[in-house]
């Protein structure tokens, strides 16, 4: 499947043809944010945006599309529309892989309101999944320390979201990919073992490793658990690591893909160190999450590359991030959306957002959101609560929302997965421990200028019946 | 992303290579099997299948992805071997849309090992998920019971997954979809309402149901709580509902995506039936799932549609299927890995499954593996506790695994994503009702034919130290 403008919800369609027939030059302001941080984390990493501003420079209905839509009724003058249809809007944008946090805007769209509404579902499908995944990726890190993370997950992701996903883990931290198309394409190190099917293949275990280290010495990784890992596997992978020393190689590496992880790994280290090995690495994968790995550090397990899989490309248990894209203006008038749940009433105007930094390079744990066309933002607002406020005076102020498209067309340089992944470490530095905590971590404080909050709650009162 | 061959594993291109320089004409069976049925589920729907073999017929590695192997260090022949490869194997396989149940082969290839590994994981990638959210599909749609079922997830979704999350959706019992790429691929009805943002545009919410009623009076669904739902929303709608009536047009419906659902639909219902708007229908949405839904049916909330998202695309909580893919037989050899833990033991040679089904024309609740030149299983026993037998004279033997690619081209006719849909739920009637309960469904079985069992007992013995 190529992504096309189809590729987007039908009723952004729908209300494309009304705006079409009857307010086809307005202006709209759109703010991408999200509710709450996946996995009870301090924070995100906010992930796919080079993604976005590659799909929506090229993006256009196929003819395939404008017959399906004419199929479904959609009148030829609308249709020719769409046939010429492109974004050619300006996106203002937190840089890819920022850390980022709950209600405030992320990214900013101001456009025409027919095309901002078709970009919606495909900005919100690529930004959602990339940040869900950078996120679990940066956690994962995190319990992992030094040791080297491999992204082995595709064979469970969810279908060719996979590729994305691959994406998103190196921008959170991982060294490298099993996905050979992801790796290809976005320039991310690849990496892989050997399958169990391979020993299976064989008649025997020693003949299946003699085979492989012979055709593929270097980077060479035996998997050691087809029949059992310490009475056979190891054996045979120290059988086949001396026979590789005699050729001048040299073994990488053995897996560990079952059974107790920590108690394993601590024997095999043992019975490698024994056999003058000690440059042999463990390699350990088996359903591994943050928190596994951090339990294997605990206990002093000897591994030095994770792979994992599963629970890194599905995000799991969250699976989504709960962005939302919401009209703050059109036609250069605020507009907001009400809720019941105060958290849920959307935040009126055009805005910028402002990190605040410390003396010492660090953030101090304060984004305050102001109005696009205020100088300056000296306090800020809790928003609901009228007894928190925070003066902003002794920070520096980092605006952080760019200009990174204008009139459709993308005017920051293209940065690669690596460049990402390095920002966001250094981004990750800036931020106190107290935040990246797993346990209850710190609240980063989100806060309104005052100019803002007065006129967000005037218009509350304005629709409030 | 075009999938190409490249979308796989890193590891089975350099095992490939290893087989193509040591045994390149080696004949592998694998079994494509999951361990464990999502959500607690009694059992599962197959999806995936279609796309599986679309996808194989025309599987090649693009000329950027020989490249890039080049650029890994991939010697020249082995490439010119990679150039040409093509899947030429057979697939035997369950149909699609089928229930299934965990440890049974649902899908057999048979193919040169090299073609049939290189394949594994784009197999397992589309297998696994599409299976995961068309069980989930499946499971909504039982406490949906007769009410209308949207899928509108595609902004939550995995990436492009979510695609596919649409194709597997309808398989599992889902009316339509807000996807209108997938719509037009796979042909699935496409439907939509309208967004906040629509109404937020307008300088009242009157204004802009108005001009959505006159645009778009077919389908015409408004959505009624941007500022409040029953004092402004409601009073707006059946405003415009009465103006529609007066041009001969009728409201579709009207939807609620936040509050309360239960209290707002029961209000909406009556407010509705008061104004003589009877057929007015009540959409809902906001973060349903099967038991939201069979709660809100408890509940008797009048509610007509029921608009499903994140939980449906992305199979929360589980997120993945368990799936794998093992080399069970090589050139005519039965294969098997061994595992610490018993369950996860493989199941050696090529097989045959049976499904047990009564006079009735029911499903008993067994399926019987049998080696593949067994004419006939007349008894099934537990793949490990040996009290446990089962006569199966009794009973009809459905054979599950039917040829449907031989040497790499298809051999069955395509099915329409409607055509299999209907099939599953035609399966899903021959379940009886205790294995579709989601409250500890009863456990359907899985025996092996005692020649199975005997070989395979055999083979653990030979490979256990």
């Amino acid at each position: 499947m190529n992504i096309t403008a189809a590729y987007t919800d039908l009723y952004q369609i729908t209300m494309a043809q009304v705006y079409f027939e009857t307010k086809p030059d307005g202006r709209a302001v759109f703010d991408y944010y999200y509710r709450h941080n996946p996995y009870n984390s301090g924070y995100s990493i906010f992930a796919g945006l080079e993604d976005v501003l590659d799909i929506l420079e090229t993006l256009k209905f196929s003819d395939s599309d404008i017959l399906y839509l004419k199929e479904k009724g959609f009148e030829n003058e609308f249709l020719e529309y769409l046939r010429n249809f492109r974004f050619r809007g300006n996106i203002r944008s937190s840089k890819e892989g920022d850390v980022v946090f709950p209600n405030r805007p992320i990214l900013q769209v101001e456009a025409n309101i027919i095309e901002a509404q078709i970009i919606e579902t495909v900005l919100l499908n690529i930004l959602n999944f990339q940040t869900l995944i950078a996120t679990k990726a940066s956690r994962i890190r995190r319990s992992a320390k030094d040791e080297i993370l491999l992204d082995m997950g595709l064979r469970r992701a969810h279908a060719t979201g996979g590729y994305y996903a691959s994406r998103a883990a190196a921008i959170g931290g991982f060294d490298s990919t099993s996905n050979v198309k992801a790796a290809e394409d976005y320039n991310i190190p690849s990496s892989g073992t050997m399958a169990h099917s391979f020993i299976q293949s064989y008649d025997s275990e020693l003949e299946a490793f003699r085979d492989f280290a012979k055709v593929r010495p270097e980077n060479c990784v035996l998997l050691i658990d087809t029949y059992n890992t310490l009475k056979l596997g190891l054996p045979n992978a120290i059988k086949v690591a001396k026979e590789m020393e005699e050729r001048g190689d040299k073994l990488l590496g053995v897996r560990l893909d079952s059974g107790d992880l920590a108690y394993l790994s601590k024997k095999t280290r043992t019975i490698l160190d024994e056999a003058n090995l000690e440059y042999v690495k463990i390699v350990a994968s088996n359903q591994l999450d943050e928190y596994v790995i951090k339990s294997l550090k605990e206990q002093g397990a000897p591994i030095d590359i994770f792979g994992v899989g599963t629970n890194l490309v599905t995000g799991k248990p969250d699976a989504a991030l709960d962005g939302v894209y919401k009209l703050s203006e059109y036609n250069g008038t605020p507009r907001i959306k009400l809720s019941e749940n105060i958290i849920k009433v959307s935040l009126p105007f055009k805005k910028q957002v402002y990190r605040m930094v410390d003396a010492n390079d660090m953030f101090y744990g304060a984004d305050a959101i102001g109005l696009f066309i205020e100088d300056e933002v000296s306090q800020m607002e809790h928003p609901f609560d009228i007894t928190k406020k925070l003066d902003l005076s002794p920070f520096e102020h980092e605006p952080l929302l760019e200009m990174v498209m204008e009139e459709g067309k993308r005017v920051v340089p293209t940065r690669t997965v690596t460049e990402i992944s390095k920002y966001s470490q250094s981004r990750l530095e800036q931020l106190p421990n107290e935040y990246k905590r797993f346990q209850n971590p710190h609240i980063y404080k989100i806060g309104l200028s005052p100019s803002l909050k007065e006129e967000r709650d005037a218009l509350i009162k304005e629709h409030k019946i």
